[in-house]
């Protein structure tokens, strides 16, 4: 396992890490949150130190499948708030747009991006999970907005959870403040699948290990086009979309697959 | 308690009653529909006395979270079909107008609405519950659009119930009419909780209570907020709810609650 | 029971068989994908048949409600792959062009399309199903959108399969390619119905039997309505709905619908 590992400056009072390795083995990206001490805060510094680990990773194409996890019994506790008292709205803005660059790159990247989710994951940190392509969640993870109970209402998470969990729904957590358990968040669809605590890195190893079966071209034009036409009208969609798989269908990959389909063999991808 | 009341004005051959009243110690305003010798039919009179109820309510800074609910067994039967029969279209335009303003002030205004629904909610009483923020039902509730079976298509139910439940779920309750109980309501993200039928007021009045901890500004700025990026693209909806929650963290509210919180202590609410 | 049957021209490598026929008694047009030995493949051919028999029914005034089903124990295992293979980027186009046609068409009936799926539907198999209005499905269907796994992501499928079950869902099935069984199928909407297989056809029927008590008229506006509303922001598909109901509401059907209900007698449709 060849691993490259890069530490975030930390300034004094606020340490801040971010650990990113590549296990060459196997092609997984990992962005570890590894503040266990302030419950994996989501400091300005975080935030970049994520967004780019994971811009690193997108041009890498020996990274197949990216996971972000975290380190301690807390996924994330959200912002870190010491950042967002006495300061003006210039400095706010900073924030919530280091936080918006984060979640957009999240989904941005060619890679599947799996959230590994090994307990509480709140406020912003909640919204992290909700913009990965998938999750998978300790049974001890929780899941909540509580802005509302500080005076600063979960507006930028919100625009995630909204489209994970469906109105009702994110209203509930959004004006209660209150958490919901996995089971709950997997009952939802704000998250694909909970395990025992035991079993979170092997569940999220074996969903890796699946998806990188595929071709990693195929993988690319994949994701790009979900969320290209995620939010379109539907016949706008339907025209972008056919576009899509009519030049997906004559590349290598596309004709190798299909080949090596109808011939009961393995396919050889050598798309990139 | 300080209670005012109202009490619409009732034509002789459709007496209509929407009751509203504020509890001055919880802050909960209550909009009620109580005409159950109709079944609370939404009359273009008692369409127009709940927008009225809940437009006052808004300008009120004592009123902290609404509850819109009904007296007797059934919500609400939806429109009243003696209102619809031998008119021409524009006299149909005036019921279907005095519907979707009462349906968007009830999103519009800046506390958040809770349904209580002690029956059966059909048609625009459907319709009423799916445009609410939450809803708390009893067991014994049922919610259908069932206007398909008397020649009128719920369309306008149709706008809030898809946006709740989904398509196929939609489809089935608009193309067949048949009700669903209110454990499946819960299960499809309609309503927020079941309960029995005697707990519907505690649960409730629990609900309220929860939200009311939270400061009026943060609740306005969120329930403005929610409504403004649910139908906007994602990238619009970061945008738009950045700029949100910069301008709401520089707030009295939002820095007394993170300061509370760091410290341990209650906050103090102060803004409006 | 009148039947016609049309059964498409057949290449001599690819048989390629849809029959469609109606039922005078009970006002079932059926459609069935009648080729077990390629599992139903979804050849341009077949595509189009579907079409042609889909757009026949839209111009019948004695089809009531549409079933698209299949022979044999696959519903459908999507696009005919030998069609894919060694084409120009136009060839493919081609075939997409062919799939979102019959796709749109389903849903631009004016009639009620229920899937009835006695077995695997898969990729644009998955999507067909996806795409009707209703789905009634044996306990022995899978759904999946397992293109990734040949290099072909299923992105047409994924229009309607995102909107069906929501992004992590719909990323789960895309990303790995597998499969979901008819039971979860229903839990996450995509899907309305799970029976024992020899149940299928009874549980079709009478879905069928319920909705045919209907007005065709009334059927129609509200199908016509559903997918207008269905991606317009809540405020234009308010106005949108308002005049569609104010209309309905004076066509004759309605006007009788009322009266019968108020009456409480069987009402008489005689709209189109």
């Amino acid at each position: 396992m060849t691993t490259s590992e890069h530490a975030a400056a930390a300034a004094a009072d606020h340490p801040v890490a971010v650990r990113t390795s590549l296990d060459a083995d196997t092609g997984i990206g990992r962005v570890v949150l590894d503040n266990p001490a302030q419950r994996n805060a989501l400091s300005t510094a975080v935030m970049r130190a994520v967004t780019a680990g994971l811009s690193s990773f997108a041009a890498d194409p020996d990274v197949r499948v990216v996971v972000i996890t975290a380190t301690g019994p807390v996924f994330s506790a959200g912002h870190d708030l010491s950042e967002m008292i006495d300061r003006t709205v210039e400095d706010e803005r900073v924030v919530f747009d280091a936080c918006t660059e984060m979640m957009e790159t999240v989904q941005r990247i060619p890679q599947p991006v799996i959230a590994s989710v090994p307990g509480p994951a709140v406020a912003a940190g909640c919204q992290l999970v909700a913009a990965c392509d998938l999750a998978v969640a300790s049974s001890t993870a929780v899941f909540g907005t509580p802005g509302v109970r500080i005076g600063l209402f979960c507006s930028t998470p919100m625009v995630a959870v909204t489209r994970a969990v469906g109105r009702k729904r994110a209203m509930q957590m959004l004006l209660t403040g209150e958490t919901i358990d996995a089971h709950t968040a997997a009952d939802w669809g704000l998250i694909n699948t909970v395990v025992d605590p035991d079993e979170l890195d092997a569940a999220t190893a074996a969903l890796a290990a699946k998806i990188s079966e595929s071709s990693p071209l195929t993988l690319r034009i994949g994701k790009e086009a979900f969320y290209r036409q995620i939010d379109l009208p539907q016949h706008e969609a339907y025209e972008l979309m056919g576009e899509t798989m009519a030049t997906n269908a004559v590349t290598c990959d596309a004709q190798e697959g299909m080949s090596a389909f109808l011939a009961k063999r393995t396919p050889q991808w050598t798309g990139r």
